[in-house]
């Protein structure tokens, strides 16, 4: 049996301590504590890792204050569009969905489309419909809003400006909208489990970017680029700036710089995040897990919300550098 | 001044020379010949291999007899979405376009994505909104309309089958479909070049599948699956079974084992192909060309429609193994 070990995401960015309250610093905490205890405990449970990344998502994807699911942002068009992805490292399998609207939850769609379709990726109206014929659970378009991402549309739109993620300060209990100036964060969360067999598995979900227009698909539906696991490697789950991403093909990059190359898995996520990705300015980061449960949760941004947690009892949950 | 080179595919399958008339045959191999024709005059006059790669497929995209733009194959709906994508080796640079309608040439609007926007991959009504923007032809549905990919969708949605390409019989001049039994054929195009500079590039486009529900995204607008171009290891655009080949994260793939592995362009598209792809029950294959002008066409079916073009004086139009 070997040791098992989650680790999570919930985005990366410019996230400084003096930022934030102390309030909104437990805000933030306790929804990734929440996540590691959804995951740890099928783990505990002696369920493979795939499970565990799927529920340890979901989790952040029911939490108000992380970019997907429910706490996703608003699109140029006021609607909310979510991707998602899930990769089996066992099998090799995966499933992944883009700009798909009123899902409750995005990896569940992408883990039905991996288990249940002979696809990998759908898309819109048509993951939609594959969705309702399957059973996933939708929520009307109130289920998703909240005033603060509202807010932050209403901002962006009038400076006809993207972002690529939530400012969210949290105050008297309720979070709301902040001008964000130059700051970015990136709003993705994400989950890489090796279970007590020594099967992997990662996943990624995201709401995408404040006032995005025109279709823009991100990294986080990409197998390869936001979300890759193969047992014989490492599990990845990435968060920052889509674009220069999907051009690094940055979470197998990982895996190949462990295959071919024999770096460790800390070692080659050092390198793609912090030589490769900068050569092209990409700012974020990742998480990742070996079969052997080794950890790593690396980024080149201010923060990264993150958090681990390991059969060989060491556990951790952070937020700035 | 490095040798130029340019290397072209119109997509892999059950292509076998009994099923071929002579007159059919002749067909593809012009088809091939005119795309050749258009990319290698951009090349001979200097220009880069991204404008080489992009006017081949343009060639093959306006050419009824192969599944990309004008050939493209009608999905369940009756509607024919298309996909393209295209790399520049030199900045790693990147666009690509999935679930588009109504435009004339998809390897145009990839292009004009990587050159334009900010972002690598734009999806459906929202790529099509920013093409009337940047003023991309458009073309009405009678345009794209043709008996031939109308009856293969009649025989497919009666047996509630997918088809990943078109099966084609040229007879008294006009093309018309044939029943297809178990023989598949993945209807894509695609494009690589090396430029007299040494510069490389990549570029792929697919009407998808015939048939094809629920949105679904294959390999061809995925960078680092379908596509991809690095100056210091290869261009590669892929043709084939595109589930797997996105789950192999093929194109990439191909450039790490040079990278990292320090295989040749050749050796390193060879194992992808007939090992790392075989062991995911994936048909298909896929053309390479490495900043030195060396150049490949590997596949693991019974064929593909394929050339080249180079300024040593080599030359070959190929369908068969």
């Amino acid at each position: 049996m070997s040791k098992y070990t989650l680790v999570i995401h919930g985005g990366a960015g410019t996230i400084l301590k003096q930022d934030m309250t102390d309030e909104q610093e437990a805000a933030y905490r306790k929804g990734l504590e929440d996540a590691l205890n959804a995951g740890y405990a099928l783990l505990e449970k002696g369920r493979p890792a795939l499970d565990a990344v799927k529920a340890a998502v979901i989790s952040l994807e029911d939490n108000i204050l992380f970019n997907a699911g429910r706490g996703s942002v608003f699109g140029h068009d006021g609607s909310q569009e979510m991707d998602a992805s899930i990769m089996d490292g066992k099998t090799l399998m995966a499933g992944a969905v883009s700009a798909v609207k009123n899902i409750r939850n995005p990896v569940e769609l992408a883990y039905t489309i991996m288990t249940k379709s002979p696809h990998v990726m759908l898309n819109g109206q048509g993951a939609y419909d594959f969705a309702k014929l399957h059973g996933i659970k939708t929520e009307p378009d109130d289920y998703f809003f909240s005033q603060l991402r509202y807010d932050q549309l209403k901002q962006l739109q009038s400076s006809d400006e993207v972002a690529l993620d939530h400012n969210i300060i949290v105050k008297d209990g309720s979070p709301y909208a902040k001008a964000s100036g130059d700051k970015e964060k990136f709003g993705t969360v994400g989950a890489v489990a090796c279970d007590s067999q020594g099967n992997i598995a990662a996943a990624t979900s995201t709401g995408g970017m404040t006032n995005k227009q025109f279709g823009r698909i991100g990294d986080s539906p990409i197998i390869g680029a936001g979300t890759y696991a193969n047992n014989k490697t490492c599990a990845i789950s990435c968060t920052g700036h889509g674009e220069p991403f999907i051009r690094a093909v940055t979470a197998y990059d990982v895996s190949c710089l462990m295959e071919y190359k024999g770096m460790s898995l800390e070692k080659a996520m050092h390198f793609v995040v912090h030589d490769k990705l900068l050569k092209l300015d990409a700012e974020g980061g990742m998480i990742g897990v070996d079969a052997k449960g080794n950890t790593a949760m690396i980024f080149n941004s201010e923060g990264m919300y993150r958090g681990f947690r390991s059969s060989d009892g060491r556990s951790e949950v952070a937020i700035y550098k």
